[in-house]
């Protein structure tokens, strides 16, 4: 037993009243949704930024719309262990997706600062503005900034209200010709932390609080428009017919049957819209998205070709015309071997089984993965549900993320000299 | 050959143009959508008041939002022909369904004026103010009202924005406690005559430009509910999922099989919605209508109970939960015998073959005809296409239709002695 992780212990409780104060700032009033550059968002920054500071942080909001706290080592103005996760959530979300991982950071930061202990590097908390990609159908927009891989031609992309991401940011305070200026140098950054909700039921099954993450899986995301021919839904016989909506009805029945086909494989028709969308007129236009993720690169890849080839059957066969465009496609990222370990040693000085698995989801770090080490510890939650106002964790489990998370950091030095020598 | 006939002929020049101006007030800058108790149906029903007017007839709007103009006959105050159609739309839609038979009807009192021919009996053209539905969701709105058949629980009823038939009538200036003053009574009004597009492609078949309709089908429409389990895109395997839009996309294939299996049937899911709709959220909740008309009310039941029992197996089958409602039901009605005749009359008149056939569309005579005669006139339509930008028809089309409807008001007398002795 370390005899430093026993010195003190993080409460989960105020992580836990952290993430009730936040979820109540949403976009609706009843259930969270809290999309990239809304007025929400900005409320979210300024309670985040607030409780970064009251844990003796330094903060900024930097190009993107992320949100910063330093807490310097010693020396000061040395390099950072980057700790977080994102603060955006999807429509009808859950509380714990993301909120969790950088109010825990923010705790850790506080266990430190609260007994004047300096590590030999700064930690850098952030708090992601878009990893969901709600508003603009592209995800890991925080990320992507500070890992420096931010695609411009996002900046054109409109919202469901026709506003460009370009439009939206300059509503919000930022400029986006200043976009580059969020990426980190990466002798600036050691490592990349983050602590989640597992989303899934590996952890439950196993009866473990945390687990260590092994791989996060990619995802390819497709926007399909199906155009078929409107008429009238009284004069136009059946035989007739170019109904854009059936058409798209069987390309979602096909989705799902070569997704249960392929095994290990999951794919999901989230969105889906009618033009014109009366009661009496027959379909003409229906677009639809396409969520693509596998156990490997290899099988998302052959998922995706295989969808595309049974889309254009299906709409071929029904005389009616497809455009298929893939708006995202990240493949899957390992985790790096020397932080696994990291993350497995503190969970055993922690007292529990150290477990490794996947993340079927995807997660901030696979956008930092491209300029630093990366490390994931997930928490269990109930029922593996997610993306869902039923997403619950306990208090108990809040606390061990936390103290795992508390440990890595502190024994961040070890790994670090281990890892480069 | 009838003396009378040739004694003046209709051009279709005039109807086009105002078509044409009529087209412009649309909600949406590309594409016409007019719905109603909207901005556009008071530009709408200004524009033509003045044409109404320019055409010697007395305008009022009546307590539904329904557009009248009188033509006194001679003596003055006597029971009315009423001739019209609607001036609503469906969304994105074609700019002569409706319309012409508004426009028809004035150019029809024009020509009359202008010769100072007053008629044993008054005309009242009318342009209803929903015919279509679109808005609420429930149609023939302005003919119920005058019918006297309106039903006060659809003023609760609730638009896409949230609002109420009752709050957009109070905002459009009208009084939903006084609806019922829109009410006619059977001895104020003759018959009902309407020029309608046909909407289907017989008369273009048989190389006709105009026909007598025979029936008007009815229509049964549901809003189906069905509740899954949203979940995240990535981690709930297929086997465990409960995905709502998977569902209801069996249920619009199976609801097209069905409809083809029947025969004379259609079905048509116009509206589709998924909720949370988010691209890495497995669809929680879908909401979908459906719409069934068949060529007989026995054929339209029995689909009914088809698409009712198919969507609770459906339903049951993937372990997910559905609501259906009724939420339009309407027995298909047939034209007065009397005035088939007169209209076959009349288009023989005007040299061409007489053809019967029935309307696969619903139309405010069906409602009408619960206070008096109807009559219907189709016009022929390009390739059957309506409900749809690309609704065309012809010139000389327009003129034929115009010229019937004028013989079967100059003939009216002679019809109405006819059925009532």
């Amino acid at each position: 037993m370390d005899h430093m992780t026993h010195t003190f212990q993080i409460d989960g409780a105020e992580i836990m009243a952290r993430i009730e104060a936040l979820a109540e700032i949403s976009e609706t009033p009843t259930g969270l949704t809290r999309r990239y550059l809304t007025e929400e968002h900005r409320r979210a920054n300024n309670l985040v930024a607030g409780w970064m500071r009251d844990s003796g942080m330094q903060v900024r909001e930097d190009a993107v719309g992320n949100i910063i706290g330093r807490y310097e080592g010693n020396p000061p103005g040395a390099s950072a262990v980057m700790v977080g996760s994102h603060l955006d959530t999807v429509v009808s979300a859950g509380k714990y997706d993301g909120a969790l991982g950088v109010l825990t950071a923010i705790s850790c930061v506080q266990a430190l600062c609260d007994r004047g202990i300096r590590l030999p590097f700064a930690i850098e908390v952030i708090g992601f503005a878009d990893e969901e990609g709600v508003r603009f159908s592209s995800t890991f927009l925080g990320s992507r900034a500070v890992a420096g891989t931010f695609d411009r031609s996002i900046l054109d992309r409109r919202d469901a209200e026709g506003i460009s991401m370009a439009e939206a940011m300059h509503r919000f305070g930022l400029d986006p010709e200043l976009i580059g200026e969020a990426a980190r140098r990466r002798d600036e950054v050691l490592g990349y932390l983050e602590v989640h909700i597992e989303q899934g039921p590996v952890l439950e099954n196993e009866s473990l609080p945390v687990g260590t993450v092994t791989t996060i899986t990619g995802a390819c995301r497709l926007e399909v428009i199906i155009e078929g021919i409107a008429g009238h839904a009284g004069t136009v016989p059946m035989s007739l017919r170019c109904d854009a909506l059936a058409t798209a009805g069987e390309c979602v029945l096909a989705i799902e049957a070569l997704a249960k086909g392929f095994g290990q494989t999951v794919a999901t028709v989230g969105q889906l819209s009618v033009e014109p969308g009366a009661i009496n007129v027959i379909p003409g236009r229906v677009r639809f998205t396409v969520d693509i993720r596998a156990a490997t690169d290899e099988a998302r890849n052959q998922m995706l070709a295989a969808v595309h080839e049974r889309v254009e059957e299906i709409v071929h066969q029904r005389r009616a015309a497809s455009t298929i465009e893939v708006s995202h496609d990240a493949n899957n990222v390992a985790c790096t071997p020397s932080l696994m370990e990291a993350i497995d040693r503190a969970i055993e000085a922690n007292g529990w089984r150290a477990l490794r698995l996947p993340s079927g989801a995807g997660h901030d770090g696979s956008a930092m993965a491209s300029i630093t080490d990366i490390g994931m510890i997930f928490v269990r939650c109930k029922d593996g549900v997610s993306h869902n106002p039923d997403e619950r964790i306990t208090h108990e489990d809040a606390a061990v993320g936390a103290n795992v998370l508390l440990h890595v950091l502190r024994h961040f030095k070890d790994h670090n000299a281990l890892s480069h020598t």
